[in-house]
């Protein structure tokens, strides 16, 4: 079983950056989104609004730390249309993590455990390999995510 | 009191006219819109929808008569960027109509009123005339409604 | 094992009735579902839509039998504040479906299972026995539908 | 007329709790907002967004005073399947409430009244009761309203 | 060539203004954004969210300068149903702006340039002043822009 | 100039497949859209809707040729947790659509162009061109779309 604990713990000093975009064509936004994972933010997310004379607009958000700020808005400002961000100041608290491996029908596949207080409370299937494993094996992706989680709760 | 019936009925003929935009500056909706019904378009509504490769876009649905279909594509694809469209046919139910003119401290305005079978199930302030009483008389637009409904409740 | 077998099938001749509402208070929204779900609707689903204006409003949706289509139409009109309805026709193919026992640390629970051309192909646990037997066993609802789950793979 | 004034304040101290969800099954929402607000939540409501590889997740979000933090968290996370939350300081500015009773033709009806700075600015029928009122006298939701609200602003 | 620069910067000291509502007439919405743009916000933007009991509520967003707040509020409280607001600080990271003047088939219009660290990373034909070209010279409303944005990338 | 016409058209005897999911991983979306459009799916999106108890469901779309349905179904059986679809019949109006090539500062690059009656009525920049060349250029992806754009405007 390999174990890489991760301490649960609370990130002070994280901002959410926020841009409404009314003005911007859809198709660029997962292409963004992947940019700001590749300079490090923590998450990215689009949410659908209304925006001044009823359009449909999209809020990005982007959660970093701090000391990234500048290389985030480099690449809102390159890459989508906005004329200004705003700033929310957040905390993350975030549970302890491990990866633990199960052996299944297709494989041995990771589970992500999640950790509150000591106790797991979550598990998830990897997606990434899952996906990998539904093609392989071709079976429904639900079955492997199914497979991996009836044999983590039976493992010894 | 003004009785202008319109009887209830059902149009059969209609279609829905959908086009998924993912690259379409949201900018341009209301404009769209307003053009759609400058040209006799029945209904126009936008549906936030998600499409390939996860992008945030907009469904685009003219409810229209058969016969003015050219004049609504002449519209969609002169102004949105779509390269297709889909049609889906449609009947609507009508409820009869009046409208309805009510004494308020806010001067007479009107409610539009919904028949169906015979029997009075739905009235309504008309949006445009509560806006105007609202500002001239410098009251919030909820009192104005609230009076109109209320009067339009205990007329004689 | 409870077997009540309903078979594979398609109905033809439904209905998906459809109101664009701009102008009603949506705490309503629950209570309508239930009504029309009570007056033998298939389905009830709202959908967010941006109507004219730019406003934020709502689409009901119906799915029902055709000869429902009047006990469906005096709940709309009754309850919403619509003016009229379109109907858009549909046909849906269902799986056949059974359900099954399993036995779990939270006692018998039920899964709903679906077959498509003789096959298994989804299962579900049922959604309130679920969460009376989380409420009751002091858990997680999640690791009732975990437990659930991993018992009606491993059955004999 | 019953008069239970709670004065107009604002609340410092107030934490909006984030979790972004992208693996969770929607059945579970409703129970996990009612267990939130059974904890002591102010509030609690979802907000869809676009997640990572254009999921179509949804961000949940608690209102609830810091000091039940503590207990906000262990449902989040035994209920839903995020490994981690955000926070957001936030203040709420309440206006003052009172409960008043007004006579109706469906019986006596209570109505929630909010004052700014003296002067009352709103009111509304309460949902519970005009739903049990709808349902005795089987009328539409609708009309319990409007006369609870008529008779309001008749009272004398 | 016009030139009102106006300077990077950031605005500490802005709050945004949330209040969910599930019980307000939606037909309001465009009549309320306008209103508090003319009291001085920054910006006004709706959110669709689901609230208790599965409502398909909204929340309102006002960005604005902190000593514009009980303005705001005054209009909050008078134009919506809501019973309380909360406040976010944030801050605001705006580009240096300058509205520039280019000569099109369709006449002079004019373009909006945002500048980051003293480059120009976006610029923005003024949608007011394209609409009007589009329908004095009765061309799509997309040539307009598209004929902006090429005339200003070949300017001198 | 390479010219790969293809006639505008209106495909009769289509399908658009819908399903509500209120129970399915929303991990599992783009790959279920992945897996559909390789079995021949003429378009796929996801519409956010409100469902039974309120539940932030997904309605799965599935646009296709009526020879298609049993493959299509074949995958939603197998990938989603679906008990049952629709069917909406349906008509595609397409536009005539060609390919052309511009020269820019990034290479040359494709344009697709759409024709109503004749007539060029829309071009749009290919995305995963434009995204290839921003990545190998390091410019922003909006600049070539504006470059492609322009240039195909300013051809000879």
């Amino acid at each position: 079983m390999e174990f890489l604990h991760k301490d649960e713990h609370t990130d002070e000093g994280l901002i959410i950056i926020q841009a409404n975009l009314d003005d911007m064509n859809p198709e660029w936004t997962s292409y963004i989104t992947d940019l700001l994972l590749a300079e490090g933010a923590n998450d990215v997310y689009w949410i659908p609004i209304i925006m001044k004379k009823g359009r449909p607009g999209v809020m990005l958000n982007v959660l970093t730390a701090e000391d990234r700020l500048p290389r985030m808005e480099t690449v809102i400002f390159r890459e989508t249309t906005t004329l200004g961000v705003r700033y929310i100041r957040t905390a993350c608290h975030r549970l302890g993590r491990s990866f633990e491996k199960v052996e299944t029908r297709f494989g041995v596949l990771s589970v992500k455990v999640g950790y509150h207080q000591g106790q797991a409370v979550q598990f998830a299937p990897e997606f990434r390999e899952c996906e990998e494993a539904a093609k392989r094996y071709g079976v429904p992706l639900k079955d492997v995510y199914d497979e991996v989680r009836s044999r983590y709760m039976g493992r010894p």
